[in-house]
């Protein structure tokens, strides 16, 4: 069999949309994308896009397009092995859709073709629920540099897309092959459009992201403060950069030492404008935020190596009730009419 | 000359109107009110009551009303001494509003019969810039536990009076002269209805509503929840207790125990309903919040003392940019078109 190799991408936000443009416009692939709200949108109009990178698309319609998972997979001949990479694109939010719900209507661990799980997702720790349940997946990661939004079916993309592409370890698999299977999307993702680098050590580079986004974004999140409101109200030296500092303190308990003089330009990142973290921009809009990749993993890593940081601890209880709060308004559960007491042993039952 | 005490009230909200029928049913005083935003409603048909008290009353009108204070101080005849007693009833918002502003226009330090000015307002240490700039001023503390509200010129009266009436100490004056001037209050404000007790340490009473205040109210606030969706959301454990340790640690730097057992009592208070908080109403309205006099206060006696008080500073700066940002939104200050770096030196400059 020849052919192009296979790729089922998921979610059609600001950054799975370059993505699926950038794959696209390599064409060393066959790609199937996964889109639901704007399912109808995508397939007559196409999104536009406005692209550093790959300048003004009036209308990009990825080839094949469907709106669930089931419909991808069944289209593509059925069976969880026929997509040599899953790339999951949604937002991260364990608490309101895991990640095995989606992988369950997609991927075979048991398939000797199995799919490689590609994450390109924010946070820390993402791949271990998938580890836990998957023993034989091979789950990359891909943590972007890119500055991408969708709004309206117009896909904003004002900063160009750097990429590092490397594996979770898994000690089922050799890291041979591991290491294979990312330069092989590497081959798969770049042109001479962007910049798609092979990392060589994923936890590294996920904590250091989690430099700005545990902090920036919780931050901004409950303040209602873009990044320079933040600079000029006094966040700097009372937040940003203590929550910076217990980032540091935990990953270097984890083995990874990042970059004190990171910390300035990080508060002092996109000059000139003032910028909304994409968790400001998500609670704008009355998303749900992704706090449990983002502070809670790192918390646990802190909980477990005894390390203080209770900025970050304040910040992931103060985002939890909040968002618990925005389930219940969504229809997720319902609450009893007279408030309950602590003897009423009172649970939560969710409904979907 | 005889005739009653005159008492000037500013501020009539749902505790400040409370107060100004209380006095006026008591009538055993002379009272003007000052009220700003509902002046022509409350001079032409009143202000209705629901009081759990004194019953409905379909229409207040105290008999001496004005719509500033200058006013109030002019039709009295003029000059800082005319009153007996300032009740201050307004939010203690000393960054929008420093009470000192208040007083200027009322209050004349020098004078051989000057007024005695009682704060009925939350926070701690809300009378030192007072006696900072007035050295001879006789300071009041009301704390009441009255549940009080105004909306759409109701006021809604839920939670019996019962208040506390103590003095701040000021080195300059007697003590003996201090608390006279509390009985005599007590004296003009009792009646059968309402229950106002003398109360011979005012620290430790702000203290321990600061219990309340300082941890319910900031956290209902960030996290957008009542006190019953904090129960049911896991702030109990993570959020609520250990704010309030913190706030009895600080406390007991300054001198005052706090009882661990009321803890639990708080966290459940107000039961079976899912209460909302006066900060978090505030905030839901778009007003203002008081999180310096309740937060900020506390801190600098934590700060003094070298007293841990992590979730507590945290929140504070989290309020603070948020105040700040709200500030910015009523057109207090504009900031630059272009966002200023570091080396730009740029500070606010406010515009009344």
């Amino acid at each position: 069999m020849t052919g192009k190799p296979k790729i089922l991408l998921i979610g059609m936000g600001g950054v799975g949309s370059i993505a699926a443009y950038s794959l696209t416009y390599t064409n060393k692939s066959d790609l199937t994308v996964v889109v639901r709200s704007e399912y109808n949108t995508l397939k007559t109009t196409g999104f536009e896009i406005k692209s550093i990178d790959y300048g003004h698309i009036e209308s990009f319609k990825p080839y094949k397009i469907t709106n669930s998972i089931s419909d991808a997979v069944s289209e593509n001949g059925g069976g969880g092995d026929g997509f040599e990479y899953i790339i999951i694109t949604t937002k991260n939010i364990p608490d309101i859709t895991p990640i095995e719900t989606i992988l369950e209507q997609c991927y075979d661990d048991e398939s000797e073709n199995k799919s490689t799980i590609v994450l390109l997702q924010n946070g820390f720790g993402i791949e271990k629920s998938i580890l836990k349940k998957y023993k034989n997946a091979n789950v990359i990661s891909i943590v972007t540099m890119i500055s991408s939004s969708l709004i309206n079916n117009v896909v904003n993309h004002v900063g160009s897309e750097f990429a590092k592409v490397g594996y979770f370890p898994n000690g089922n698999l050799s890291s041979k092959e591991q290491e294979l299977s990312c330069f092989k999307l590497i081959e798969l993702y770049s042109n001479e459009k962007n910049k798609i680098e092979y990392d060589p050590d994923v936890k590294w580079t996920r904590w250091r992201k989690l430099m700005y986004n545990a902090t920036i974004n919780p931050i901004s999140t409950l303040t209602d403060c873009d990044i320079g409101r933040l600079n000029i109200f006094g966040g700097d030296e009372t937040l940003l950069r203590p929550s910076m500092i217990e980032i540091i303190n935990i990953a270097k308990s984890d083995g990874c030492e990042l970059p004190y003089d990171a910390i300035d330009s990080l508060i002092n990142s996109d000059p000139g404008v003032y910028y909304s973290p994409s968790m400001l921009v998500d609670r704008r809009k009355g998303n749900y935020v992704e706090y449990i990749n983002i502070l809670g993993n790192a918390l646990d890593v802190a909980n477990e190596n005894n390390i203080e940081a209770p900025i970050l601890k304040t910040m992931f209880w103060l985002l939890r009730c909040r968002q618990m709060k925005l389930m219940e308004e969504k229809g997720r559960f319902e609450l009893p009419e007279i408030r309950p007491g602590p003897e009423d042993g009172f649970e939560i039952s969710y409904k979907w």
